[in-house]
């Protein structure tokens, strides 16, 4: 199929021009970049939620019910798992996809798996990438599911307008399994299974936990690349009590209990409350700009890995080197100093001479 | 405190001085590439034991426990912990840190605990770089702990020459909620809390996922920078059949029960011999040949963004270009074409003109 063909499908709503364009962008297949240029104008539109949590806290079937929630309302729902142990993603072994089958034989319902290794560029921007396709596609609300555990997840989780964080009684101490950025970077708490013991201590210990922080509102504090001063409460706080925010948000706890389903419409709820906020403080314009700096940072750097180490003369110059670099001779800064010295038409995009 | 003064006491084996230079370039402040070149080439000697796994599988108490059979062997033992729920890194909030403190009293023993967020260069760039430091002190051994979900954690456990995974039965479906990766990075499975009920089953499992490699050896398959050989099992194993191995390794799948202490003699026999594997089959010298190129690649990316993203002109000109990105004029791609474009000084490392 030509390119011009594909996008004209994809515009015209075709799922399966859908599909191939998702396929395209998530695995940085040839001319990517063109068609995530041609449907840059249209994006920007949808809704988007990060679930996250650790394994096994039922986050995929909160996601089901939040699907049909909102199908219920008339949207469109796409959904991106980056959770392997999401029965979307193919990492559950024990049959859990059953119960998804109803979402998504749904035709107003695309759910995509995103592949957790060996994208270049990073998962965080991979899913932005799906997302970007899916909104500009059409979904009115994007679904994007991620456990909270290690760093690209979490950043996964920071590329949504709202995040929910699930947590269950059972891993009694999964506060202190997860790290402080997961905390600061949730919007609305849940405590799933919240019919098992343990759960009104959970809940407690989440409400201790953000007391830590409260009447401060992390939200619309920006973020440098790689440097999220979200990090840094005390100066957050002090910033906050010098400048008193008439529209802050603070984080609910919820309950649920998403097997019988309990809850569910409680989630919205507060999901709705959230965007009204982010929309009416300008978090939500603030946030969506960070992400777009973010992302042109992103494809910068990504543009420069792909320059230099798809080059196989660069490639064979280093190889050159690293025999003297493991017997000492030269350091990995040295050989990275000279690299960059002698590739600064590969970085351009030019040929080399 | 001078530098000079600072790489003499180091040098002369100074426990402040080493705590400070791990400060140094664990936070990238001024001077830490100057601190790691001159320290280059006395790395490379330290044996590096990486240890992952779930959330409360234990592996902070099998760490402590390594630390005591390699102390009594009289090796020096440097411990980095990236592990949020790990007691050396204070994530835990329930005092499990007590039964880390005979360990931390001995003089032959460092610990350190690794920030999980916020790095520049990334996590697995950042440990990477601590062990290195280690290793030039003069460490004979250096444990790694980290959390076994996420990508960056992963990429932690991959800097070592051999990666311990510590599951447990309780989380019975642990197996499923572990990404493929960390099953292939993994030399020396072991199920702690063997004495409860399900660990049979878990040994079980595990075997039957290893079975699927079963001849196939991925520990000396090359991984490209981003890009790894191990996620094609298939090309694998039809270059294992076509050129047999004689030095396989077949990951042994051991039990222990740490609290008792059990199994710590039998895990500490099977790194040996997994030690005199990577040695006699050349998979030592590869993994490390690996490991310096992706180090100096990694180099090579941090330096790019420090001195695109430090530079103030090229950050105003990209706020300048926001706007027309977030309205659909310009496409993130076109903007990060032209920024890298007028940037080539930048990326050499001189001063713009």
């Amino acid at each position: 199929m030509s390119s011009d063909r594909l996008t004209e499908d994809f515009n015209a709503g075709k799922p399966a021009a859908l599909a191939r364009v998702v396929s395209i962008v998530e695995n940085h297949r040839e001319g990517f970049e063109q068609i995530l240029g041609s449907l840059h104008s249209r994006t920007g539109r949808a809704r988007r939620i990060g679930l996250t949590g650790p394994p096994g806290a039922g986050k995929s079937t909160i996601t089901a019910l939040l699907v049909k929630n909102f199908r219920d309302q008339g949207l469109k729902v796409g959904v991106i798992a980056v959770d392997p142990t999401s029965p979307f993603t193919g990492g559950a072994l024990l049959g859990d996809r059953v119960r998804m089958e109803n979402v998504a034989l749904d035709v107003g319902v695309f759910i995509r798996s995103m592949a957790t290794r060996g994208s270049l560029g990073g998962l965080a921007g991979a899913t932005r990438e799906v997302a970007d396709v899916l909104d500009a596609f059409g979904f009115d609300l994007l679904l994007i599911e991620t456990v909270g555990v290690g760093q690209s997840e979490l950043d996964v989780a920071r590329t949504a307008d709202s995040t929910v964080l699930v947590l269950v009684p059972e891993s009694g101490d999964s506060i202190q399994t997860l790290k402080a950025g997961v905390m600061e970077v949730a919007d609305v708490f849940v405590v799933n299974k919240a019919d098992r013991p343990g759960a009104d201590r959970l809940r407690n210990d989440v409400e201790l936990m953000l007391g830590l922080r409260k009447g401060v509102s992390f939200g619309n504090v920006p973020a440098h690349h790689g440097v999220d001063l979200r990090r840094n409460p005390a100066r957050a706080a002090r910033k906050a009590a010098a400048e008193p925010d008439p529209t802050q948000w603070t984080p609910p706890v919820l309950s649920a209990v998403a097997t019988k389903p309990e809850g569910i419409p409680e989630l919205v709820a507060a999901l709705d409350r959230h965007f009204a906020y982010l929309q009416q403080s300008g978090t939500l314009r603030a946030r969506r700009r960070e992400r777009m700096r973010e992302r042109v940072m992103d494809v910068v750097e990504r543009k420069v890995s792909d320059r230099l180490w798809k080059d196989s003369r660069t490639r064979a110059w280093l190889e050159e080197q690293l025999p003297s670099v493991e017997e000492g001779k030269a350091t990995p800064f040295a050989v990275a100093d000279q690299l960059l010295r002698q590739s600064a038409e590969l970085v351009r995009g030019e040929q080399r001479t």
